[in-house]
């Protein structure tokens, strides 16, 4: 019975673990306490499957077609006989390749956590003119969401020779409700120079039971879903639903955010553009402030939980004053808040420039919200806005409390950086996350993302990526250099800094 | 004799008007009914210097340091010397060479305006070691406004040797209450790249007689003032000052506002940068629409007054499916509404994009806050941005009224639009207008403002480019070829239509 | 019979002149000294069409379907229900509606050459499903070729209902040698954001015969011809076949030179965003001269005859130091030359930049070739670029004659600048260019082309805008600033300012 | 004593090596095979400091000023006093804190080579206002070197209080014979946002005694080295003789290179900039190349031995038919050639668009040189460009050989790529270089270079990045992506293959 077996094969060695492909698969199959009852909420069930090796090693893998689905045929991969790859050396990842976790000198001690290196494998578990393939796209805008479209299109059809994709239009929803698009790479040719996506996007309308309806009714057969972590969720929901009916039926998703918030891989596609275009914004914000008297330029900026993107962007474009971000709590009134900090800067400089993310101060606002204006209903909700609350909360200080007299001007790109189409690196991006999810799916993968792990492509559970979020982690150097930076107060208590201390230390702050 | 002349010079042959130089400047000189008393106020005194001809022709002329001054030396221009210019043909603009208002058939009768054309003078009234200028900018930021300065300087120094060119640092009451700058050619070399104003800039601050003291004090003879209509009124009331005083200072208004509602002239210099920008924010606001079911992307663009940043971003966009603006009013509910509209397009296309000008609507937004939110002070400013209004009265109407889920993403560009520097067009634009004001000065003129009437650059008294605004006419052809590009309803009872034909056409409408 | 009418009605008054519709046309029918013999060689025959008028005034009036087919009824113009045109007062151009040619002051004598004023008749000569229209586009590529091609479509469409819009491909040749593609403003809205022409083009491949056999084939009555003058002429001819054969079929012409060297009309489309671009390669040159000692900048821009572009380019980036354009003759050695001048140049900054239109000095090279490398046929071709025979030129004065170090970085961005897609400025100009054809065409107009003349759309007859190339005057002020801006020496001999000085001034040049 | 040090420590345990500052300098110190004789072309002497550990870790480290000067005092990290650093957790580099050179699956046998992390040390060598620093940009632009002059200038004003920082004007021959430029942080404070270098650069200049006595007799004692393969060399040797001459001067390079042909590291600066512009050219190729029957846009970009902006662009765009590099040898004729695939392609599609790395297909060029046109010396040098040559060969080819009418348009963008400002990736990445580069010279490292190894910031000893070139691995995955996404020949024979396969596997090509 499948809910017997253990979830971590302790002391084989590492050979022994990777002896054949066969034995391999018999011994990990058992990838199973998962259970799904149809809702999100019954994620908790999912167990990892783990693999452990001699000297700490830990693979934590991906859960495959074979583990449910017996007897499963292989067949060699065409890209064998593709002429663009077949020059290529050890172009097929072998079966023991994997990918750390973290990077750490080799002399210290304790578990090393690895994932499955992704790439193409020597076999594959889907003929091609059986492959019926759907691609989805949920949650909000992204730059690089249509790039990931076309590349799944183009290498499903030129690697795998896969000719049926279909575009579900509109999110999950869209599974049901709505009609597809074939997805040829005549279709897709150019769709990567546009933002947004072309399949159209939605939020929610994830009934887990008419979405496996829908692709077993139409005979899909691989689900590539783009998305969020709420969307991931919903993924990963889809996958046990899928599992616990026994299709052979592959899922993949591709994590999007463009608040670079998902943990494990080291950024999310689309950060870099946004990051990019949230440097206009700021030398726009710098030029108003500038050009009058105590000028303030107040950019608000993507971040609802973590705030790399007004970081990057700060750090990117030096004409910033202060950075507010949802991981740093902050203050308005009295020594060290805001406002002083402002009068102070601006006698200093006659102006400054303020950066904002959307998740910013959201205690602060609460407070503020239930303090004073309650029961104003419509006001309540233009009020959630930070960036126009915190204007709001200056220019009220300044007239009222102070005499000086501030020029405010704010800025809000968001909806403009996340419409953009995607940079140069983002687009080259987007297509090793597109091959990569084609090449697990191909080779039978399933109920896994993709994404980069110290620069190397890897698959990973997911139940890794949603269970918590990437975060700046403020007592790593990055933000360091951004206090430095901007001169800005840390804001900070004792209590803030040993609570921060405990997070974990961030890859990207190199 | 200079003291007893009437205001209009009629009958006179244009042969004998234009007579010689001296016998013009008797004839005409009588520019004096002119009185100030230290305030804006008191402008409505300003009398035309008007000068009529044959056959209908009116020249209504600027005044000249002559006008009050007696026995002023002239000296030969010295770019009669300059290598660059002496192969000119005709380089000198003639003393009768004048630009016509409106240019029509000339079978049609009536009479034809003219103004005095732009350009170097064979003989200049200041030498150039003797110029002491300066240069203020007044008000909102507006692309271009670097250029401007730029050329001033670069005009002066190098077409006339001048040397001594201040920056006033502020606006107005940077006159009296700052620091100065010294601009070489060197100080701005390459401000033209940059957004904003070296200068910096600031509203009011307009004190008459501190503003000539401090002239006077400096010694400074020519005063370059960038600014839109307030700032213009400003300054006809220094040149009154001046004029009363007996200053030999020549006073040049360089007229700015990036809605292009300044009437006479042709075109507003920032106008065609801050269209090309704001085509940037429709087409996000497209790619968010289109992205999501029911999508409405709706954008805020300047406009105070006059809708032509919208129209024209309308018509270069054509992603737009309402535009609305100041000029032409419009209503939410019932038939014929754009309540109605939205509906029936998101039925239509599944998705909208709306363009809003800041000054559309404001009757409606004030009608809006007198029923219902009267006592709400701190909401009330919040309200009074006709995009957050209106985003809101949408979703209002969509979750309460109707029973259709929408999704709008509101972008708001206006700061960032103001703060580009200006593109290729403008700069080039920006030259001959700054170079146009150095002639001027330098030939005499004063209380003047410069720019293209019909393609050509005149010198145009204050008054009229500051009794009213240069607005878009909903019934020429152009608002109908937005009309017919967006397909909105046109929002007019009869009585709009009859009241909007009492309008002057529009001569950009071609 | 048609033959007879001679080509100027003089002396009759305004009013007579255009009595009314049906009385003009009976006595201004004769436009036919035209005669075709299938070749682009015999356009010789072309006469105008003129009318004469009172004071001097004098229309050139476009040919028209009824001079050479009677009787042909007239249709009420569908405009007239279109809820977006109802509003506009006024909205049909009268019948005497014209363009001044020259703007001047009424008291200068002489003759005054008009145009007739495009837009919208009262009466149309097609009914909306009698029309079958077709584009072409010709020549090399120019911003703003799609959204032409986009608006005609639209402006067929949804103004006057017609369905039927045929995309020629591939030029000329493509009437007789390719398939055509069905235009619908769904294929064409979103063209205009992408460089090109989707039509495709090529040069040459004008076969009169074969042209029209194929309109007549196809029934098309409606030809919309984008090209520069060359292609106009063909249009010219095109025309004559079809008067000659009698067929009820408009030709319209929308002039295309990316280098502005059409004359009559104000500015060419894709001239603004040529210059934008432009900007950019001479912004990085300026980079590379100024990060070396002795660096020199060269830039080659468009202009084959005429040097706008390269004018405007220098005129609106500041960075040049020394522009050069077909129009203004050059030498390079001696004093006075450019050898001369870059060593000045260099010695004093320790940079310079240079901007050199493709057809300047092509003189110079004709003889450099024929001197030294008559024999090389390989190195001939690739040293009649100007830009690569120059940068050589440069390179072996400073390494042998003169000891100067000299670091010369050459960029060609010509391919580039033509392939962008139109700036907002463009885009609402070819909007205003494609709906004048329209209407011209819808109103029985044939054989004309369209543009702005002072500010407003105009029908011109072919033989005015492929008679000359518009040019640069170099007597004009406009290079006169140049040559203040840049400092660069006039390079030119007494010969040759009178020799300028006969070339008419232009109008732009304000 | 120092000189009898072997150069690996090997079997001591990890613990023992890094058991504290002293003892480890005391044990490490003999890094002195190294010898100057003052010319580039000695360093066959210098030797690397490698320590060997437990399992295979081995440190290839840096030289440290106490390796060759005895007793020199520490000061604590004045960063420790900086509020912005104070809260972070960990915030200064461990000494045992190493970057492994490859990550690798930990059963893997063989060593395991690292470097020493780079940042901020607990202790430094030199007193706050004891440093004179300077800065040298040396070699071609690269888009991020005003950036990384700004931060080694604010990195050392405002982290460790250094006030006196100088700009070597020029590159390297700026040292003795050129005035310097005092930078300050006002003076850098908007340089990131403009292309080139402030401080000018040269190529060549190297007179390492002339350079060395000149830091001497300023008083320099941090020597900052931006610029290329050829620069470090440079930078290597006047580290020897400093070390030689037993001056406490600090010498850093940061490597340079817009091509990304620098080894170790993961990406160098400025080549996110550059592949993104590249992508413009590219577009504007395809729009040229479709417009027109048998249209070839041919594109030539950066990449004199590695193509990696040639590839990245490649796959970035999506909209190149064949991309050719200086790694993958091509032939124009015969079967699997060039031609045949370009007449291939034509007949299919109707257009191609080709992208050429500079110095792609040097071999042929030179063969082709020979047999034909030897004596032509002017034409040789124009031929040299491959970009004019090839378009040459492919126009020759299609109209003498074949019967195919080809429109080839070249774009030649090199010089406008360098130019242009860095993006916002860039210019994350440029203040983490500077940082670290700074962190490293107050901790007393000298002889180093700085960069990411494998995501994290490493010293690197000079030798490691100059003994050879990174280049594209034509047999690892990247490449056959980009064979995959154009569908070219691969242009292999075997022998090129078993060739290629020896070159090691690429880190990036994940």
């Amino acid at each position: 019975m499948e809910s017997t077996v253990s979830n971590s094969v302790s002391n084989g060695s590492v050979a022994e673990i990777f002896a054949s492909d066969d034995k391999e698969k018999a011994g990990l199959n058992p990838r199973n306490g998962f259970v799904s009852m149809g809702g999100i909420g019954l994620l908790k069930n999912l167990q990892p499957k783990i693999v452990s090796g001699d000297f700490g090693f830990i693979l934590e893998d991906v859960p495959h077609l074979s583990d449910y689905i017996p007897h499963l045929p292989t067949y060699t991969n065409p890209l064998q006989y593709n002429p663009a790859y077949s020059v290529v050396k050890q172009y097929f990842v072998d079966h023991d390749d994997t990918v750390a976790q973290k990077i750490q000198q080799v002399f210290l001690s304790g578990s090393r956590m690895h994932f499955r290196r992704a790439g193409p494998r020597q076999r594959v578990y889907f003929k091609s003119d059986e492959v019926h393939a759907c691609i989805v796209t949920c949650g909000g805008l992204c730059p690089g969401l249509n790039t990931v479209i076309r590349e799944i299109v183009c290498g499903l059809h030129h690697m795998y020779d896969v000719k049926r994709v279909l575009g579900i239009v509109g999110g999950y929803r869209g599974f049901y409700s709505k009609n597809t698009v074939s997805l040829t790479p005549k279709f897709v040719n150019d769709i990567h120079k546009r933002g947004g996506t072309i399949l159209g996007t939605s939020r929610g309308g994830h009934d887990t039971k008419k979405i496996v309806d829908s692709i077993q009714d139409r005979g899909i057969n691989q689900v590539y879903i783009l998305g969020g972590d709420g969307t991931q969720k919903g993924a990963a929901v889809i996958f046990e639903e899928i599992r616990r009916r026994g299709l052979k039926v592959a899922v993949a998703g591709i994590p999007k955010t463009i608040d670079n918030d998902i943990p494990v891989i080291d950024k999310s596609f689309g950060f870099d553009t946004a990051v990019e275009e949230a440097q206009r914004a700021i030398n726009a914000a710098h030029v108003e402030a500038t050009s009058i008297e105590n000028g303030i330029g107040l950019v608000k900026l993507m971040g609802r939980y973590s705030g790399f993107i007004a970081m990057y962007a700060t750090l990117a474009s030096r004409d910033v004053d202060c950075c507010l971000i949802p991981e740093s709590p902050f203050y308005l009134e009295g020594p060290g808040g805001l406002f002083e900090y402002i009068e102070k800067r601006l006698k200093e400089n006659g102006h400054m420039v303020i950066v904002i993310a959307e998740g910013a101060g959201q205690e602060l606002l609460s407070e503020s919200l239930h303090s004073t204006d309650q029961q104003d209903a419509s006001g309540n909700k233009l009020l959630q806005d930070v960036g126009l609350w915190i204007s709001q909360r200056i220019k009220d200080h300044f007239s009222k409390r102070s005499k000086m007299a501030i020029n405010l001007k704010y800025i809000d790109l968001m909806y403009m950086i996340r419409a953009v189409p995607s940079n140069a690196s983002d687009n080259v991006y987007c297509t090793l996350l597109a091959q990569s999810a084609v090449h697990g799916a191909m080779a039978g993968y399933t109920g896994f993302t993709v994404g980069p792990v110290n620069g190397r492509h890897a698959y990973i559970p997911f139940h890794r990526i949603i269970e918590k979020q990437h975060k700046v982690v403020i007592t790593d150097r990055m933000w360091a250099r951004l206090l430095s930076s901007t001169n800005q107060p840390s804001f900070l208590s004792i209590k803030d800094v040993i609570e921060a201390s405990k997070t974990e230390s961030d890859l990207l702050n190199c």
